[in-house]
């Protein structure tokens, strides 16, 4: 991809790291640094070397990347020389191609916060730059709260900039610290500086999402000028995190005014790889997916309004602002209230299941769905509960054994060296081929600890399924998710749960009933019935 | 608040309800209006009537409400007359004041999806906005795809809009339907508009979020001239959903250029709510609030950074850009510090526990709240759980009895008519004054429906307090919480239960366990146990 340079500075490791909840292990680290270098980024900044443990062990065991390695630290406190600053000196030991200094920018906070004047701050700016310079590295300055000092102080603001640079900084990074200035106003003070002479090639926008903006933010300092933009993974970083990469990396590649307008180092294969990265972050966070997330949310490209839904089978540009192939995403046509017969039958194409236009039995298996919707089911991402009802209504679907019922029982006492326990258990009774089978689990794991009642309902149902056994032994839960529906007295419990199987597959079934464990062993029995219909075949096509 | 009038519609019960997953009750739908009215957003866009019948539901009984009630739906369709379209009619019988209807302005979809010309459908604009006018309701025209629109061919997208004017139309309204515009394009679209001589206080702005910039975007059209903006709380909405009013109302109130300069209906008062209006709509979805949302998420003002915390206790202006109390939230520093102790002393003498400075059980507390939290339990809304765990670390709880052992069944067979029916009992074995009771319930209600085992739990442990049972007469259950969270490295249940007794006190408890109906148990427990302590006398004071 062509264009003017563009470059990607990203701090996932650093400032992401400082997100509410979040403590990368340095394996972690690693396996981040790995996906960042694989998507293209320019500078990866690793951590503060000195100040976290993980930090240093991460510089030591990262070895060689393509993005340039870069560490974080702060210029070197005021009374002493840079060479003899500890703080500065263990970020220096990381031996890190780059490293990227911290310092201030606003008067106030110069003279109140640090209690020097504004001469020594720019001295220490000054000095620690060319210290780093001095030991062949590439030295970048973070201009902490430079939007606030520029209002403050313009003039000094600046003053800092140009002490960096003619020290010998590569970049100057203009900071909005605490992520209060409009995207308008960023884009004024950077068209203000390029003005005065400072170079747009070696100024970088680093903003955070405090009123919503940092995507915005930084896009309109590229616009005025700067040349490095700094951001994190899935918008990672402190209070409402950074600049998120994963929205601005499409928007500069495949958005006007700014597609085909620079190079930054992200190819086209890489940005089809953008999805599976966010996603591979979420997983070592242990966090939800974020749907809702531009480009890479599940919901991303989902139509789910019915005019929409028709509109895109006709032609996806209707109400897509860009291909989701483009950054590995996919359509989404969920089943709702709102969705109508050509959404319906798509659905089922996508099942194998064709059904012909004006088919009687669609109208059934709209009507049903909205009755279920009424009583609290949801269709939406349990795709293998939606298969079993249309199945019903288009008479192919095989059943291939009956509960004729289940009970369980969960106790807590205490044991014989007064400790609480608990333990569940659960029967079920299944009828296959005419003969009845009993199965009994307890809800003990390995390690002898009560996993609750669905767990001991799981175990029974799947214990002993006669010839169908083997089919559904590779089957296990990996998701469960609780909702109460309604307020009051008509609370009725609704369960997903997400299964999948030893080939990788993955399915999602959902239960409902006043009673939890009803619930959940309604989308268990679901989960099963799914599982048999794919590896057992479906009784008669449609 | 002062200023030129700036005007919030807000569609969060209709855009907001094609989120993924999302279908409101009615009665939620009730809840969130009156949420809405409150907050003092200028029109409530309740649904399509006649589309969908939880809308229709909810503006028959909505009532009065000093915001502008408004339906939606479609500007009438090609070959028959406003008069004659039943789908029309159906909106228009919801008898809203105001009604906002949808049309296109992008000529290629007017002649490829909708197949007539151009001047027919600048004929369905007029005809219908003329037709709401003549029926005496205020007239909005939804502009779909205006952007896409402008940039195809600018002087028919125009036109579209100059019609629905001409007609009588209160307002027209930008739609960025497919999410795709820059903020710099939709200022420079505005500003061209209003150069046309089109009436900013008559022009709307609707954005979406499928760049991360719906918030960015509205506020480009704002400073471009108008005067009204459609939005959702959270940000809810199809896809990526749409501009959030959650970030936009303090933005416009708080924020340089724009604070001081609009009245946008939402006083200082109603501004302290925003916080507690976004957890409501949360809870309503039970989903997680999102920690990281601008101004109301829990971590938009934690500082973790070390620097960052300690810079923030001598002035929180360094890292703050607004302060966390104008909307209703507050600051978060880590627990382990000298501003976690205090929090904490704040937090008990609201409990009316006075605790000296420095008491050591303020370090114990402070310790087992971080390790239950890392157990999967939380404190923040589950005020009467912390306040037992902290009774129980100062020496000042009492234990009014003892639970020895319970054990719930949990049935489903078929009766005698052969129909599928389940059953819960519970058996709950107390020791009080040394005395043991036993006491046993079933889950059925008036009606002879298993509401449970959650509920014959509660009613077993409810039924039998002896000396005590009068003070929890009056208690009942009015709200229970389900979420899988992770505890460790186990997926763990979190019951959060709300109850309520006869003088209308209403306090939350938390239970955490792999099993569920233990978790519930916990949580239960908690509730009789914190009701006791205020009714009967905590023991020895603090």
């Amino acid at each position: 991809m062509g264009g003017e340079r563009l470059y990607l500075y990203d701090t996932t490791l650093r400032d992401g790291q400082q997100t509410q909840g979040v403590a990368f292990s340095t394996a972690e680290k690693l396996r981040i640094a790995q996906a960042l270098d694989a998507l293209g980024v320019d500078y990866i900044e690793g951590g503060w070397p000195g100040a976290n443990p993980t930090d240093s062990a991460f510089f030591e065991e990262v070895g060689a990347t393509r993005a340039t390695l870069t560490a974080f630290g702060m210029t070197k406190r005021a009374g002493r020389s840079a060479e003899n600053d500890d703080v500065l000196a263990a970020v220096l030991d990381a031996r890190t191609p780059a490293v990227c200094l911290v310092g201030k920018t606003h008067l106030f906070q110069v003279t109140e916060a640090l209690g020097i004047t504004g001469e020594e701050n720019l001295e220490a700016i000054r000095a620690s730059v060319a210290h780093v310079v001095a030991q062949g590295r590439e030295a970048l300055f973070d201009a902490e709260h430079f939007f606030d000092g520029y209002a403050g102080d313009a003039g000094y603001a600046v003053a800092c900039l140009e002490a960096a640079l003619a020290a010998g900084a590569r970049w100057v990074v203009l900071c909005d610290t605490n992520g209060g200035t409009m995207p308008g106003q960023i884009g004024a003070v950077v068209a203000d500086l390029i003005a005065r002479g400072l170079p747009g090639d070696r100024l970088g926008i680093h903003t955070h999402n405090d009123t919503e903006q940092a995507v915005a933010g930084s896009l309109a300092a590229v616009e005025a000028g700067v040349r490095q933009v700094q951001g994190t993974l899935n918008g990672l970083g402190e209070r409402c995190g950074n600049a998120n990469l994963t929205s601005l990396i499409p928007t500069l590649l495949l958005k006007p005014p700014f597609a085909g307008r620079f190079d930054i180092g992200v190819t086209e294969a890489a940005l089809e790889g953008l999805t599976r990265v966010s996603r591979m972050l979420d997983e070592i966070l242990n966090r939800v997916p974020l749907r809702q997330a531009p480009y890479v949310g599940s919901s991303a490209f989902a139509h789910k309004a019915g005019l929409h839904a028709s509109a895109i089978l006709k032609n996806p540009a209707t109400y897509e602002h860009v291909d989701p192939a483009l950054v590995g995403n996919r359509r989404v046509i969920p089943m709702s209230n709102q969705a109508g017969q050509s959404n319906l039958r798509r659905r089922l194409a996508e099942m194998g299941l064709e059904v012909p236009r004006d088919a009687p039995a669609l109208g059934r298996i709209l009507e049903r769905i909205k009755a279920r919707e009424a009583e609290g089911y949801t269709y939406d991402t349990a795709q293998a509960s939606f298969e079993l009802l249309a199945r019903e209504e288009l008479g192919c679907l095989q059943e291939f054994f009956e509960v004729e019922r289940y009970r369980v029982t969960i106790e807590r006492r205490r044991d014989a060296q007064g400790r609480r326990v608990t333990l569940s258990e659960a029967v079920v009774v299944v009828r296959i081929d005419g003969e009845q089978t009993l199965s009994v689990s307890e809800s003990l794991d390995a390690a002898g600890c009560d996993q609750g009642p669905v767990n001991a309902l799981s175990k029974a149902l799947a214990k002993d399924l006669g010839r169908y056994q083997s089919v559904i032994d590779d089957m296990r839960l990996v998701d469960f998710k609780v909702r109460i529906t309604q307020g009051g007295t008509e609370a009725v419990t609704r369960v997903i749960i997400d299964s999948q199987d030893g080939m990788g597959r993955r399915w999602q079934t959902v239960g409902v009933s006043a009673n939890i464990v009803d619930a959940s062993f309604e989308a268990l029995l679901d989960a099963v019935r799914w599982k048999l219909i794919r590896d057992c075949g479906a009784g008669p096509a449609a």
